[in-house]
């Protein structure tokens, strides 16, 4: 079958917009924060509204169980010869605290200017949901010959527990060339990009102690050991003035970027004004004396995602805390163990804990290693094509900060290539209030799904 | 007149016990939570039932509007060239959270076992009343010759706010020789005891941002700065290595102890086990080469009292938090200046806020200086002497480190030498479920009060 052209999968898109914003409203009403015990069921029936949707399309599907919650599974078979695609993506999504922030509930998608407003509606469900969007207008165009398996698990976003301990056992069913993942951003300046890293994952959540109860500070003070000073001289532990980590042993293993690398990574320069307008944020965190973007794409970092003492809110108590609770994570580059990382953290912590405290390991995971595809790759050059033939800009090659662990472990059981292209902008505010994704860059992922898969 | 004698006034007290239970329980039945506007109307009835109680003495009673609750004030004229006492004590009490932690309700005084259970029974009704009681058995055996004074307020558990705006109108009533307060401890062991000294607050709480919101961890890690890292680092510059407070101009003005105080304090030596015991800390905060005596007792101390950054509760959200919320609270030396510390905090703050971060002040008082009293004083001398007559056992002079603010303002605005004697012990759970008093500190604080003042 000769594959459609652009112009055959936009008519085709925008005839049926009404239809796909209905359906991707839907499957953005499930709150389906997969870290939270109180979602398990929300996350069932969003897994099986997944389901129902590819059984839709006259594909085999399944809700395959794991320890966590379960994975939707699907295969459509394709024309003899043809090769085979593994689609990857998640329906679980990030917490919603602080609820007062989003302007509109974030399970109630309210979709202005252009815009959908919902948690989820970009990260993963979006991107999920163009690509499915899109294998169905190949089907009914009669126009995908590969074969197309999909995998769209519940716990992306914490760990992706249940789907890596189930890998094994699932081998035959996720055999495929191309690993296609559509979790990733398009660069600022929306020009067409391809992920060509990921960085790994490491967590490690602890407990310190100082004292049976908060002690009055006037009594206390000067005498009792403070849990929140404690934490936080930790806390600065971790790096050196430079902005270097500073665990022992952390840096083992990173590889550097090839001179190749180094050129297609630096092709767009790091832009601080941008970047500080888009965030806030004044670039200047982590190794100072390196490049942002060698920075991100290359380095490892170490973040407090949260650190807790004390009295909250207004209002005035003097007390001396008696305990913190401290939660880090590590973006791991290529070439670090990410257990390893794990265990040099854990010897930083008790090596570091101040006299007078107990500390406890309150959780650890070596979530997984980083990503790293080589850019000479035939998939990365056909996936190229695709996007530049829905946008005359050149391709932005892409080594990003992010992780997605499962996405190494699913290469490497599948013996698939990765193929990491994603449709986000930096504003779409994933993992924090007011998340959101345009029509129109949900419209640029049907189009490059459309046309890369209808050319296999 | 003379004086009574100790064994009168035990007679007058065991004779009297019945009518004075049933006055202490009436007055612990007001739920007068100052900090509660819920409460307004029981803090003014409870602010009159005090009036009441006092105008039945004879003496002359007020009730004195402030911006807050009523102010309970009173007269006696004693024999011309006699000293004046002022009395200050407070109606108002805390709030009585977690309720179903009582064993009886806290505003139904119920006494068993020789103890008073109710909220208020002893902090501080219970020791304004002994006071009281002390007095009109006083007056009523014609054995008072000084000018009595009496002050009690409804703010002192959450800042003595309204009293403290209205003192300089009171200057005239408040002219004093001694002031008296009877809102302190009696040390463990239970022998008599003389507050010398307290210690003066400072309080400030900021807001640190680094980003618009918080920013993902992987897109962002290694490139956005850390409010949560901004905050521990700020915090671990305000102690060195040695717990000694690294806050430029901190320690300005800082007296000493004299030799004489030192050796007072240290008549009883710090029990380093018992503290464990008692609170579960190891006693090595602070100046690590001073001993904890002194370092409570004449020493500034600067904690931590919350902080306040990213994700709390189970489960990983990985982000780099953009604003953390640092609350501190300075407890201070005699000689320091209250306003001089939080500037020197302030500025420390702001020459330490790392680059790309910013600090917002959200709040700070200088809630007032410390109060130290002379060993050598007369008032001490002869409180010593009264203590020393129900009592076989010598006085400890104790150097608290907590602090009661307004004390030091009213001994200012008065003239008049503090004398702070109470009768409160450890166990008596004050701001805890099951607040009680004894029978036994309550005869013990009306003997003292009894003794001390018909002796004046």
């Amino acid at each position: 079958m000769p594959p459609l052209s652009h112009d055959d999968l936009a008519t085709q898109f925008d005839t049926s917009w009404d239809g796909i914003l209905d359906t991707w409203k839907i499957c953005t009403e499930f709150p389906s924060i997969g870290s939270n015990p109180n979602h398990t069921d929300d996350c069932r029936r969003c897994a099986e509204w997944f389901a129902d949707r590819l059984e839709t399309l006259g594909v085999v599907t399944d809700l395959l169980p794991t320890a966590g919650h379960p994975v939707v599974w699907a295969e459509r078979r394709g024309r003899e010869g043809s090769p085979t695609v593994l689609f990857y993506g998640h329906y679980d999504v990030q917490p919603v605290d602080p609820l007062d922030a989003w302007t509109t509930p974030p399970f109630k998608p309210d979709y202005r200017d252009g815009r959908l407003y919902a948690r989820g509606a970009q990260d993963n469900k979006g991107q999920c949901l163009y690509v499915i969007e899109a294998i169905a207008a190949l089907i009914e165009r009669d126009a995908l010959d590969a074969t197309v398996r999909i995998v769209i698990e519940g716990e992306e976003e914490c760990g992706s527990k249940g789907i890596t301990a189930a890998l094994p056992d699932w081998h035959d069913r996720l055999q495929a060339d191309i690993l296609m993942v559509a979790d990733t951003l398009t660069v600022r300046s929306g020009a067409p990009t391809i992920t060509m890293g990921l960085r790994g994952l490491a967590l490690v959540d602890l407990a310190l102690r100082t004292a049976a109860y908060d002690l009055h500070s006037g009594m206390h003070g000067g005498v009792a050991p403070n849990a929140a000073t404690a934490a936080a001289r930790i806390v600065a532990s971790l790096h050196d003035t430079t902005g270097r980590i500073a665990v022992d042993g952390f840096y083992d293993g990173v590889v550097p970027p090839t001179p190749r690398e180094h050129e297609l990574a630096n092709r767009t320069p790091f832009d601080a004004d941008a970047y500080r307008t888009a965030t806030g944020a004044v670039p200047i965190g982590g190794e100072r004396d390196l490049d942002p973007a060698e920075r991100i794409g290359f380095r490892p970092a170490l973040d407090v995602n949260g650190l807790h003492a004390g009295h909250a809110g207004p209002g005035a108590k003097t007390i001396i805390p008696a305990e913190a609770a401290l939660k880090l994570s590590a973006r791991l580059a290529a070439g670090q163990d990410a257990q390893a990382c794990v265990d040099a953290i854990v010897r930083h912590l008790e090596t570091h804990v101040p006299d007078g405290v107990e500390l406890t390991i309150t959780d650890k995971l070596a979530a997984g290693p980083a990503l790293r595809v080589s850019p000479a790759s035939p998939v990365i050059a056909a996936a190229t094509a695709a996007l530049e033939t829905l946008d005359d800009r050149s391709t932005t090659y892409l080594w990003e900060g992010a992780s997605i662990p499962i996405v190494s472990s699913l290469a490497a059981i599948s013996g698939a290539e990765p193929l990491l292209v994603g449709f986000g902008h930096e504003d779409d505010r994933i993992h924090a209030p007011d998340e959101s994704f345009s029509r129109e860059q949900f419209r640029r992922g049907f189009l490059y799904a459309g046309l890369f898969l209808s050319r296999l």
